[in-house]
């Protein structure tokens, strides 16, 4: 059941697609300060706060302050209290169980056990906004009560669930052709090679660089042919440059956010100085999903939207005041205060609050502040190109996933974690944030494999990819100046080649497990805690996860171990991976139990009274082959496996 | 077995203290490069590296890259190469086992696996330094060896393993008697209170801010009476200010570092434009040593040496340049590449390379330029304290750590870990860095508990504390700026009192242990594979230490964790503490164990036929109380028990 009260006058931000009368009782559970823009609860011994979406520290979000407000921070480090998502459904697994989803647009700050471990206190920017409460028998009820509330999520297309890659530094045709042939000659299968910013005539939006890419579409088809996706990426702001027709239109449309002045205002990203297109307005919402056109017009069926936070790299006037301001500390004794002051000025110049104050809207003829609205940005920038898309190219599925987003927008892409790290905590940390997302509707969704910053090992990207191989979108990214990763620059090929099979061969699987968390309002990466509630053993498990209805996964997420230890709720059927066809099957009973996994392995346990298809080995996933599987674990019913998104097959038990 | 190898011209670092042969045999299983700088071995699979001090990652420090370089980087996160400390120390324990030890004062890069999983190379920057081979039967054998070859470690008076609060921010003599007055009205235990940057009058060296404090000696004197110890800090940088003894004495004697042109090197600090005092100067070293009489004529007996990387904010000439260069960028269209330009010219500022080569030292004459004798300098500013200790009051045992250090230090100081943060991944780096630090000499060591950066969590400090309660130094210590934890400022006074109070019965033990460690050239944290040689499922263990010749610990180092897996190489008595006196003894068997441990519970594994003598709780230990023990475990033989440097007394079992 759930239940709506309004404060103030809620900014629409169609987040959900429910009408829903407006509730009387007030929960006892919950206190509604006077002013109305806080919430809190005391929060039991035990009880385990799920929720939150796209954040740092654990699958319980206890112990924290999570702040919802759309962030370009490439560190994601435990301090942190933002990244680039404002996912605010949360869930109350205690003595009292409930949903909460606050639908609102700007800042909110989550307290959860951070300044007293056992209160949570929820404080909303402006009384404004719409606070809905889920109250069912069960956390898969409450996680189903809210999924319906908000509409049902995007659905990828299938070559999606391919190996794909990518790096901030391919620059041409050639590197493209040589990614592609590295993958090709060493079979390591492969569906999609990613354009990062260089692609762009010095990164305008909707250009291609001709000089690069001589013929672009002509080697788009090339690539089709070899069964590769290529996928640009599209920024949210949009270069200032005479005779840039995207621009010229912009501006001689009024479709850029406007400064206090009502001149379009102007910040600094990738190409320099540049405008922010006003999603937020119907018509240039519609004028800038229409440029994806160009793109698709020339084989392009998938797209990446990137710094749509939006980031800043500066404003035009406050990089003024910088300059203006550091000629202040010239020919000074620099002491303490004075140096970090200094250095302030500058480290503090890119994503600035008073920026994000200083831009405005215009909604339906009403001049809104940015920060008022901050949080929708990147969700209408991709909503843009998701309607867009139905009118360009209606029958295709094509591709979408962004950086930045606000729950409403799973309903139009999926979205990748940002820019992670070559960090251990990192494989960690994508584990902990899969069944966080789930819940907020995002299920087409990966974290960037290897570690996008930072140097990565071959050891670490044996590990990445061993989780990644079980998440929807499974793309090496990496940024420019750190080690290639390509997994062709490594040792040890073999076993990578290996991984990436089984990856292959658990496709039918994971896609149509994939189907049923989108069209059930499932999750499709599920917490032990939830999956085994009424096991107190498995309450507090954060480093295994139950994906889909038939498979347990324990990932291995420590440089050198050799192994680790899993508990097992029930007994199962260990499968020990080395690749799709060498796999040890071993009885494992309930219990905790100690495994030993070399690097070159990958443990899957199938859960008892259910089965797991395997598909053959396959270079595409346009070779996806679903005329015969290996069946792995007991049942006594057969498989029910989509293999698109409405229709099913019939996997028979062997 | 030590084997010496010197290549070139090595500096007289002074490391270690033997005078060995030179040996002939190049052992087989290391290449050394033609030009003598680069060390090869191949790693078999299973093989261990062991090693290396104060760095990040593992206990096994396969699988990145390190360099020895000390540096002040306060984000201790697992992509940094480089600390405070330079320790070139490292032991292979593979097919073949050895130690190898690199006498060098300039940066030395350990490449264990980072390009080749399975090769470690070594490049130490310049042919002339010494290498030192050790081979013995067993890893222990080696580190016996190598602790011989290096000298005796450092011995902290007792008082120093007491519980001691600190906090950049204390600015006066009440913000001192507040800390002090809650610790006493809380019954928390405590026996020192540190003075960061505040006490000085403007961030001077020796010299105490009268303002803040009106009576110095006073002050310390009524501190002492309530069994306080205060502990200033000294940093390396002199202030650069006409009427200033300390400056003006320097500047006239030569005392300072100087640049190319023989003049005084100017560089940024706390207190803005200061003086590198030149500590590799013999007569300079003297100078700045007997400054800190200063402070002991007032009643201090003991100190941290900080700052003595050295961390430069600035030079003056850099800085200069800066703000040329900065001008450059203005009206400028600045895109990606001239924005990142833009930045790193002020992110780069403090710690710059160019820096580091651009002051000079005199040793015995000869000018050495900074950078190639780089890792000596905070071990020189040490011992320049430590020698001048002996002159001015040669029947006390002074309090010294230093941030900043490099083999060869252990002999005259403590470490402390450095500007750690409130993260629960440092809660398991700390972990890991101890057997680390202890086989490179520093065995009075420990981390800022509860996290020096970044805002702590209650539940975080209680687990911090929950390790911190086993190392020889337990201090809380936290920046300015973040979220006050003293442990009166939390909801669960009883629980941090109870283990506290647990500290305090632990410290015969501790001390004891600590004592042995030092005097027997062992380890006071050992790893489990080290513990454990014959046992496999020991080997690969990162987070369970042995703590002296007692116990094992398996500390809780994840949030909202209820419990942790332990695995137990022998048959155990598993001590689950609430306080010294509120203890569950639980006889536990060899194997893996899932144990529960509530937020307020540490856990204590008393080994097989061993003994851990548990004192009474006291206050202070001050009140330190020898005279009967609470005895857990079982042993035929009694427990040998220092009670200072050099006495022993006897505890019989129960």
């Amino acid at each position: 059941m759930i239940k709506k009260f309004t404060f103030g006058t809620p900014f629409p931000t169609e987040s959900v697609v429910m009408q829903l009368p407006e509730a009387s009782a007030f929960p006892e559970y919950l206190t509604l300060s006077k002013d109305q823009t806080t919430l809190s609860a005391a929060l039991d011994s035990d009880a385990i706060v799920y929720g939150l979406g796209e954040n740092v520290r654990g699958i319980n979000k206890r112990g924290w302050k999570y702040i919802s407000n759309c962030s370009d921070d490439p560190s994601h480090s435990e301090n942190k209290n933002s990244l680039y998502g404002a996912h605010n459904f949360l869930m109350v697994d205690g003595d009292i169980s409930y949903g909460l989803f606050i639908d609102f647009p700007a800042k909110v700050t989550y307290d959860i056990g951070f300044t007293d471990l056992d209160k949570m206190t929820i404080s909303v920017e402006e009384a404004n906004y719409a606070l809905y409460i889920i109250e069912a028998d069960t956390l898969p009820s409450i996680i189903r009560e809210f999924r319906s509330l908000i509409g049902q999520s995007y659905i990828a297309p299938k070559w999606a669930f391919g190996y794909q890659q990518s790096r901030w530094g391919y620059n041409c045709e050639e590197d493209i052709r040589k990614v592609v042939k590295g993958h090709r000659d060493n079979r390591l299968p492969l569906d999609a090679v990613y354009l990062d910013i260089d692609y762009m005539e010095r990164f305008k939006d909707f250009t291609v660089d001709e000089e690069k890419f001589p013929d672009f579409p002509d080697f788009v088809s090339d690539m089709k042919k070899e069964n590769i996706h290529l996928v640009p990426i599209i920024d949210a702001g949009v270069k200032i440059e005479d005779g840039y027709d995207v621009y010229e239109e912009g501006r001689d449309h009024d479709y850029f956010c406007k400064d206090e002045n009502d001149e379009d205002f102007v910040v600094g990203v990738w190409p320099g100085r540049v405008h922010l297109p006003d999603f937020l307005n119907d018509e240039a919402r519609q004028w800038f999903g229409d440029k994806y056109k160009f793109l698709i017009d020339q084989g392009i069926d998938g797209f990446w939207n990137d710094m749509n936070e939006p980031a800043l790299f500066y404003s035009e006037k406050h990089l003024q005041e910088v300059f203006d301001k550091l000629k202040e500390f010239q020919d000074v004794n620099l002491d303490l205060y004075q140096f970090f002051a200094f250095k302030d000025v500058v480290t503090g110049i890119d994503n600035n609050p008073v920026d994000y104050e200083s831009f405005y809207h215009n909604v339906n003829g009403k001049k809104i502040r940015h920060d008022k609205v901050h949080n929708l940005y990147g969700y209408y920038m991709t909503r843009s190109a998701a309607e867009a898309f139905k009118r360009i190219a209606p029958d295709k599925n094509i591709l979408m996933f962004s950086r930045s987003s606000c729950i409403g927008m799973h309903r139009y892409s999926g979205i990748w974690t940002g820019d992670n790290s070559s960090w251990w905590s990192h494989i960690e940390l994508i584990m902990k944030m899969l069944p966080s997302l789930n819940m907020c509707g995002f299920i087409y969704t990966g974290a960037d494999t290897g570690g996008f910053g930072d140097q990565t090992t071959e050891d670490l990207m044996m590990r990445f990819i061993q989780i990644s191989m079980f998440t929807p979108l499974m793309r090496n990214h990496s940024a420019l100046g750190t080690r290639e990763q390509e997994l062709y620059q490594f040792k040890d090929i073999d076993s990578f080649r290996n991984m990436l099979g089984l990856r292959y061969a658990l496709i039918p699987y994971l896609y149509s497990e994939y189907i049923k968390a989108v069209r059930e309002n499932t999750l499709m990466f599920t917490p032990m805690g939830i999956a085994y509630p009424e096991d107190p053993a498995a309450r507090h498990i954060e480093d295994q996860l139950v994906v889909g209805e038939s498979i347990m996964i324990a990932p291995v997420y420590k440089q050198n171990a050799v192994g680790r230890y899993v508990y097992l709720p029930e007994d199962m059927t260990l499968l020990r991976f080395r690749s799709a066809d060498d796999v040890d099957v071993i009885p494992v009973e309930q219990g905790h139990q100690y495994v030993n996994v070399a690097l070159n392995e990958v443990l899957v346990f199938v859960r008892k009274d259910h089965i797991l298809p395997l598909g053959p080995v396959v270079q595409s996933t346009a070779d996806l082959d679903y005329s015969h599987f290996t069946i792995y674990g007991q049942s006594t019913s057969p498989y029910t496996m989509y293999t698109n998104e409405t229709n099913t097959i019939s996997v028979t038990p062997a």
